[in-house]
């Protein structure tokens, strides 16, 4: 590696005002040094990887541009906001990002100054970045506010309803679009007419030739299987091909696209346009991954590979790996593609997570049965609405979290209409170390109230599978089925696929002492252990279903104990306790109630098992409570 | 009028079926005696007014070239499908429409076969159609879908979303623009600049004359209080003179702008593009009240008259007007400029109603400080996060059903982060007529688990002013404040505006017996007269807070009463109910707890009065209960 033989400039640099010391010429070895360091920094502390080595020009160049931290940078979706973490005083902590108690996952006001937003959801810079721009100006406070959106985020509908509404609110702040071409339509026709009708600028141009090249690129990684890979939605980019037209009919001047790897370059464009009046946009294009040969081969591997050898790029994969339990996501994805061979009624709906949610193993087989929308949960809901009413039975799959953006389009348009809509809500209970922003901690919580919608979550990888099948059935109503992120329990788990009774639990352990444990969803796994180590004769059952709840046990539960412990990793409030307490008070019982879930707050990062112990929810502190 | 004089077409027609027999050369008439059946109507029978008369024309060509209900068209916000429930079985019990047990408020597929979606809400249309289109093909069913959205609707995310959608999933559906110019930008330089900028095409041209007499009809209207006016957000609009660029840009074939009024051609239109492969989108101008003079003159006033004469245009009030308590809206926007005078820091942001929460009344004071965001609940709430992260003090009003929309934006983009955001969600509770899709049934449910938030109710006028007045004193976070459309309970209303103590209810009535009611927001002066009228000696507490509760009195109550009966216009599931049997059973109480509040389903359309009582309620059903 170069900078091993010069001057470290980046030690030299705490904050951005150090980098503001330098010429513009030293500009380029402190990208070299800032992205060798995040290569090396994340090979033995994995994180988000690609995105970050995507922006390391563009971080180096807005805090050399820019005055930090008065002036404002509104990252979205933190996984691009690495080097700015490292250029705002955060660097010598940076082996402890995403480590509990350590930097925290995404950028967070609460932690840095230079931090300007809570930004670990999609599509929300501009609108918080519009925000800020206008209270600069109320406040009569000088400062220039930036919003860095990907072109991936900016197929969320928040993003254009920011967009429409900052061509139309007088302010001055900028937008710049860092368009890494993780985007590819599904129609490569479409993309080739698209290019064809571009402008002939030179700037057009060249963004022509580099788009073709990564055309090219994509063509022979995917060689016969054309249009079976993870694809993004992408009609943004169709937009693009117009965008002297759209974002200036927007009233938002429009400059680029420009190479986002040139840092002379970018400094220069930045400093001629900071100053201008009115909303502007400056448009990137930037190689996710850039720098790491690997990486730019495959960025979504790459988004997030865990350790890694940092000069071959071999990824270090624990050998235990095939003996142990799979991920839960990938038993949806085997049973999805089971099911849907059996039930030609069966779809696939994911909003820009086919890998993190497995469905590509369905994609791969049956491309024109899965629909990758984009990042757009509320449409992806809301599409699964339409394919149901017309008797297709779509099976969409949304993390926990992200399906807070569709909580309406659950209500109005799938549970008024009791249509056969099946939500997968992958991540959710804690997510580990995304932190306070992906825990699908509410999800129980908010979809109880909803009249009409069956709401499971399974022990298991085989009760995954069932309750799967289950939700398949004809006239099942929505239905949700919850599960974790990370692995199951068992490693044999192709169980046959046969139905489950709605509303209808499991007793896994009758007891005959005072004490009866109801678990829902794998955390009942770890309430199992607790109630074997604790020695007591305790009873244990899986309820299963949230909603309908199952009357039998609750009656059995009723008459033959006094004291209930409810489990759960949802929030306490509105969730499986509730539930239960508000079952009993209806039919006159009263039993000693324990809730143990999620506390009323927001829980930080760190692994599952870090924060399970630290809420009192692991083994330890459910035999605890078992006992007391 | 003309059509009593002539034969009336529209009796012959009971379905579409029949008007397909017609020529094309009575459709005019057709139109004529829809247009006038619709007036006499509603003039009786108050509802939605002004859209569906925009789309007469629109409505007629629709059933007369698709082979309805085969064909589906999706109506995207069911105010403009009138004329549609007339033409399609329901002419005969029109004067039912919106009344309990007559025809639902909205298009409902559960009452109209040719009724294809839930359409209460706005922006879901694009969708919908599109999962509709897609199951068709996937079906081997031969059907057009088409979906009808307005130029208000399409500012909102979801819209944006399902035509990014539309353009990358192979489907043949066609999009209907309704353009009825409500939207107007708030600033006319930039509308002329864009204007100016159309291409000189004759359909453009026509276009711009029709759009510049409406700019003139608009200064006119508003003179020298010009950027005081109600204002719709409409950076969209600015896209549509750019339009052959941005929906062809998005591979969506563009026709347009057409004269929506003109039926004849409209058909000939309709039957020239519906058998066009590909996404299609028809974007016609229509005027909003068309055909009634006093509607096209003030269609905001005529979105929802009331009453009127149908030959004067008068519009009937009830002379007791005057000495009745205010409106809960009216109350919110008297008392948010009363506050906004004194603290600088206030901005109102509203998406899109400012007349429905009356935001009016500052905006026309104020209009640098207030914004209408258009239809896009998430950003209004995300945009208020970027305010208040910078300083101000944001009130975001939004109607409670509305509200599940930001779900995810208040929890990511406000409460993680502790922001002081106002949030006043008008139409909690039951709204009445408009029904399911209405009810503000959910918000004290899904809103209870989000940490850190402050969630209350008043009970009356006085009390909605002190909790406006405490939100916004310093560092409160976020504070939300929930009530109900309609009027309050007091006729001196305008109290001193003094502070509450976070998280305290009041003690309404003391009680000597065994039997304590809980109550929160205004349903509490039903409960009042409820206790006076069973001549019981029950105690009465306000709880004022869902969150934080009040522990004093809950402990005061737990000592002193073993019966607690809750009540609250809110779903029982997860509700106030909840919180107190959750403390309750946290702090080793046992009282019988007995939840009134609204039920596990969907409440119908009927007047507030009605529903309460079919819910049981109301006074005479909290009475029964408290006796028994």
């Amino acid at each position: 590696m170069l900078y091993l033989c010069r001057v470290k400039i980046l030690d030299s640099i705490m904050y951005p005002e150090d980098l503001r010391r330098l010429s513009v010429e030293q500009l380029p070895q402190v990208c070299e040094e800032l992205r060798d360091f995040l290569i090396h920094s994340l090979a033995v502390n994995p994180g988000h990887f690609a995105s970050s080595l995507g922006t390391v020009e563009l971080t180096v160049a807005l805090h050399y541009v820019f005055d930090t931290p008065n002036d404002r940078i509104v990252w979205d979706v933190g996984h691009q906001a690495y080097g700015h973490k490292v250029l705002t005083g955060r660097r010598e902590q940076f082996d402890t990002n995403r480590k509990m108690g350590g930097l925290k996952p995404f950028p967070s006001p609460e932690e840095s100054e230079y931090d300007t937003c809570t930004c670990g959801h999609a599509s929300n810079s501009i609108s918080v970045a519009l925000g800020m721009a206008v209270a600069a100006q109320k406040l009569g406070s000088k400062r220039q506010v930036v919003a860095v959106i990907g072109d991936g985020s900016m197929t969320g509908g928040l993003a254009f309803e920011g967009l429409n509404n900052v061509s139309s609110t007088p302010n001055d702040m900028l937008i710049i679009l860092n368009d890494n071409d993780m985007s590819i339509d599904r129609s490569v026709g479409g993309m080739g007419e698209y290019l064809h009708k571009m402008h002939t600028s030179s700037a057009y141009n060249k963004f022509r030739d580099k788009t073709a090249r990564m055309l090219y690129r994509w063509n022979v990684l995917n060689d016969d299987r054309k249009g079976r890979v993870l694809r993004f939605n992408n009609a943004i980019k169709s937009l693009l091909t117009n965008q002297r037209n759209m974002f200036e009919g927007l009233n938002i001047r429009y400059f680029g696209p420009e190479d986002g790897h040139n840092v002379v370059k970018l400094v220069h464009t930045l400093q001629h346009i900071k100053d201008m009046k009115g909303p502007k946009m400056l448009h990137l294009h930037t190689i996710k991954g850039k720098g790491f040969e690997p990486a730019e081969r495959d960025a979504t591997v790459w988004h997030a590979p865990g350790k890694f050898d940092p000069e071959t790029g071999e990824r270090l994969k624990s050998n235990a790996d095939e003996q142990r339990p799979p991920r839960f996501q990938d038993v949806f994805g085997e049973t999805l593609l089971e099911l849907a061979r059996q039930n030609d009624r069966i779809v696939g709906i994911t909003p820009a997570m086919p890998t993190g949610c497995s469905m590509t193993i369905m994609m791969n087989e049956m491309p024109e049965r899965t629909f990758d929308v984009g990042i757009a949960e509320g449409h992806a809901v809301t599409f699964s609405a339409g394919l149901a009413r017309e008797g297709m039975k779509p099976f969409c799959n949304i993390y926990s979290s992200f399906a807070q953006r569709a909580y309406d389009n659950i209500i109005h348009d799938v549970a008024i209409s009791h249509l056969d809509v099946v939500m997968c809500l992958d991540r959710a209970g804690l997510v580990g170390e995304d932190g306070p922003t992906h825990h699908g901690a509410f999800d129980l919580a908010f979809l109880r109230p909803i009249p009409g919608l069956t709401i499971a979550s399974p022990m298991d990888e085989a009760e995954l599978r069932r309750l799967m099948y289950t939700a398949q059935l004809p006239d099942m109503g929505p239905f949700v089925i919850r599960y974790p992120r990370g692995r199951g329990v068992l490693t044999d788990w192709r169980c046959k696929l046969e139905a489950v009774e709605v509303g209808t639990g499991r007793c896994l352990r009758k007891g005959s002492g005072t004490t009866a444990v109801l678990t829902i969803g794998p955390i009942g796994n770890i309430a199992a252990e607790a109630i074997a180590e604790s020695g007591l004769d305790v009873a244990h059952y899986d309820m299963r279903f949230l909603k309908p709840l199952d009357e039998k046990i609750l009656e059995e539960v009723a008459q033959r104990y006094s004291r209930i412990i409810t489990v759960e990793d949802g929030t306490v409030e509105g969730g499986l306790g509730s539930a239960v307490l508000e079952w009993m008070a209806d039919h006159g019982y009263k039993p000693d109630v324990v809730r143990l879930g999620l506390p009323d707050n927001f829980v930080e990062h760190g692994t599952p098992q870090q924060l399970y112990e630290k809420l009192g929810i692991d083994k330890d502190g459910i035999i605890k409570v078992i006992r007391s």
